[in-house]
């Protein structure tokens, strides 16, 4: 149970500066993923005392998981398909109401290799959503299933940075 | 939103076996996560073909969420803490009855650097339930945080792997 060298290189400085960001608003988070599948959670837990600000997450893979465990409308979800905006946002606001965070967080795209929904791969929407108002991001990615999961995970984080900063 | 070298070196051998086992025996997967944070999904959600058998998971990382996402006994909770054998199986049935999918898997334990409720840190139990049978594996594992949870990730890995395997 043990390897000579860790598999990876420690935590994010996009990920360490959002947990230091909450900390200094008194702010907790809470993350709902579809497509990143575990990674924006994974890169908050990698931070040393993410426990402070970290309430938890659920990834929601299997689409009708974003109504029973989200909230997500139902007729939303069957009007739209899950890779939408407002699906993003309804994910972020869900996790946000039902694990009892400050900031909540959605993602939802097409990894790839396949279109989805008639979606083509590297369609992204990541969304936040706070106190006073939410944000949503659509990106349109390049690269291969990897990249665009990484890149997604990498967008929300930062919108939940710009999120988190007291306004300048 | 592009980086040269992807950070990650592609999916495990493991989880890729879990993945073409699952398939095999025609089962559904559902993760709850506490220490490992994301680590089991992201390393599930890695492997093409992922979606033929993952249900999805919920990061519980606050305790009192083991209740209300995944069902946990909040006594269970208040009489042994979060950091218990039962526990993680609790967590396994929960995401295997909530996320509606054939295996479950949880994790629980600590990952340092500091105990936590009177458990040294690499204190970890990982537990798999089933259709017909559940497993608790209980380890102590050394090293630093990003060790603990990484070899707590495999250790849940192995015995989903485990469970999911015709028996010989």
């Amino acid at each position: 149970m043990s390897h000579a060298v860790p598999d990876v290189t420690g935590p994010s400085a996009r990920a360490v500066e959002l947990v230091e960001a909450l900390v200094a608003r008194g702010w907790t988070l809470a993350v709902a993923e579809s497509l990143t599948g575990g990674l924006v959670l994974a890169a908050v837990v990698d931070v040393p005392g993410a426990s402070r600000v970290l309430r938890g997450g659920v990834v929601a893979y299997a689409t009708e998981l974003k109504a029973t465990l989200l909230g997500v409308d139902p007729d939303l979800l069957a009007a739209r398909g899950a890779v939408d905006a407002d699906v993003a946002i309804a994910m972020a606001a869900g996790a946000r109401e039902r694990l009892g965070a400050d900031l909540g967080l959605g993602t939802t795209g097409v990894a790839g290799p396949d279109p989805q929904d008639g979606h083509a791969p590297g369609t992204v929407h990541v969304a936040a959503v706070g106190p006073l108002h939410a944000r949503v991001v659509s990106l349109h990615l390049t690269g291969g299933r990897d990249q665009v999961r990484r890149d997604a995970r990498d967008a929300v984080l930062a919108l939940a940075l710009d999120m988190a900063r007291p306004a300048g």
